[in-house]
């Protein structure tokens, strides 16, 4: 049994930088067309100077494989020449509201700050990427957040919001509320809860942010994506660290995805009868919501039991030493 | 400034066996006159002569420091013969409901096999400790286990019934339901939420079953220990693991604080202006509960800054390289 996706797209990726970058970046580009790229590097990408290096580097590493690597800017105040001169080189721009704290009304507040240049991002037809969360108690945080979402929404009609990588039922129900939310879902948050990462023993390979929420989101998440719910794209959010910074006194967020997402999808697809609907939450959505047109590129799995290795370098993908039903090919 | 406490008592404690039970036993005994010994061993301790053992090695592992080791059965089927013999040597019977799945009800089916026991223990006298959680989403184990609670106070109403480690609001309210239930509840549920286990970085050292709730539940188990609820004890559940055990890809639950837990429980008592109640939590009411009187021991502690060893022995402690403002003296 044979699967061919066209130009699949990862839709939010971590690709880190150096002896990382080099790591990961061929494991994506083996998998997909492209992938939007974030900019949460140390300083992060917030010039086009940090920007034009990073996709060097970017291009560098990935080779010969076909692999648009979609930019991102990390969000600050720029003004609308910056803007101007930066548009054809990204996708959008990636806020992670560091001033949101313990409630969605001082969220509110610290983005009423960030609101001219997200006025001129409206004008000028750039996504608006976002981390959705406040620093509420941790399982709380996405929820808290939604009235941001809300309300930037209302407030920037023409503006095109992402709500990144989603893990709550309400997140979903907000997509039907306004026509300019989209949203990104990782593959792990369509398989996890917190049980898998705190329910027997813990794993921090499992452990992320958003965190894994109850059985009720993650079954919500699952529906809207096994319809290909037309506003909801494929993002892993694979975030690679090396193991010494999970299996430790203080474990980094993040699940590494990229390499397995693809067999993964395709096994969770296939299990709830929805390959059908594989092509368009891998690709098809992403290419209509944000208007592009990836490389062309053929990527064939077929059924075959695939071992997931104990790791990628310094890297535990998720699921290591499992085993999954589809194989890349 | 000094605090004398008389004859502190943990009323939930794990000393292990062998080599750990040799590092960690002169620990609760420097600071505590007794304990409740967990029998979860390999085997468990559920015969006469198991105890017999256990108890010689503990008495051994403590040598010559002032310390009862209040004794515990593993729950099984026990004959009346059976109960007749080990009664005096035990405090009560620990039962961890193996069978318990998914909802209450079936909780209540697989605690029905043990009924017999259990009514032979109301009738003996023998008090009945419990893990109550079932497997149901981590977060509601406890609270789906209250209606098992409910239905065993109401069922036997003579017999006494600890709900050992209690992490919830809704399990503080319960105790006001039945004269015949008290509760244990531990330091770090005291003062950890959610949060603190994986809010920030991922901390294992803070990993725990039942896990550690939501603010609110912290608020309510921390409101019923400042005052010294009538039916409230302290039970460390200082559950130690090696290093080996917390930090790699399938973490053990414990939290290890018996060695810190008297100066950390002065700190948090005196923060909220509740010193006076302190030496009922951690003696007055577990000796009037169960009718015990422990050996007299005056632990004093003095106002100092300590700082907590990074491990003990292979043990990290819980807040590993902090301080706390009361020391043993």
């Amino acid at each position: 049994m044979q699967l061919q996706l066209e130009s699949p797209l990862d839709m939010h990726l971590h690709l880190r930088q150096d002896d990382m970058l080099k790591i990961v970046a061929p494991l994506s580009a083996a998998s997909f067309a492209g992938a939007v790229i974030m900019p949460n590097l140390l300083p992060p990408v917030d010039s086009a100077e940090r920007l034009a290096n990073y996709r060097r580097a970017i291009d560098a590493a990935v080779g010969d494989l076909t692999f648009e690597p979609y930019m991102t800017l990390f969000f600050r105040d720029y003004s609308e020449g910056e803007l101007l001169t930066l548009r054809e080189h990204i996708i959008g721009i990636k806020l992670y509201p560091a001033g949101v704290t313990t409630n969605s009304d001082a969220g509110v507040a610290a983005l009423e700050a960030a609101e001219s240049t997200i006025g001129r991002m409206e004008d000028l037809g750039i996504p608006l990427l976002v981390h959705g969360e406040t620093n509420d108690f941790v399982m709380d945080r996405e929820e808290a957040f939604l009235s941001v979402y809300d309300r930037l929404a209302q407030r920037f009609p023409r503006l095109q919001i992402t709500m990144e990588h989603i893990t709550t039922r309400r997140a979903v129900e907000l997509l039907e509320r306004h026509d300019n939310l989209r949203a990104t879902v990782t593959l792990h948050h369509l398989l996890i809860t917190l049980d898998d990462l705190a329910g027997g023993l813990l794993n921090p390979h499992l452990f992320c942010k958003p965190i894994a929420k109850r059985p009720e989101d993650r079954q919500a998440l699952l529906e809207a994506a096994l319809a290909a719910h037309p506003r909801l794209m494929f993002g892993s959010d694979s975030a690679p660290h090396p193991l010494s910074s999970k299996e430790c006194s203080g474990c980094a967020a993040g699940v590494f995805t990229a390499p397995i997402a693809l067999p993964m999808l395709a096994e969770l697809f296939e299990r709830h009868g929805a390959l059908d609907k594989l092509q368009d939450f891998v690709s098809g959505n992403a290419q209509r919501l944000y208007g592009i047109t990836p490389p062309p590129k053929v990527v064939r799995l077929h059924k075959e039991e695939f071992h997931i290795p104990a790791a990628y370098g310094p890297v535990v993908p998720m699921n290591a030493g499992g085993t999954v039903t589809w194989c890349l090919s």
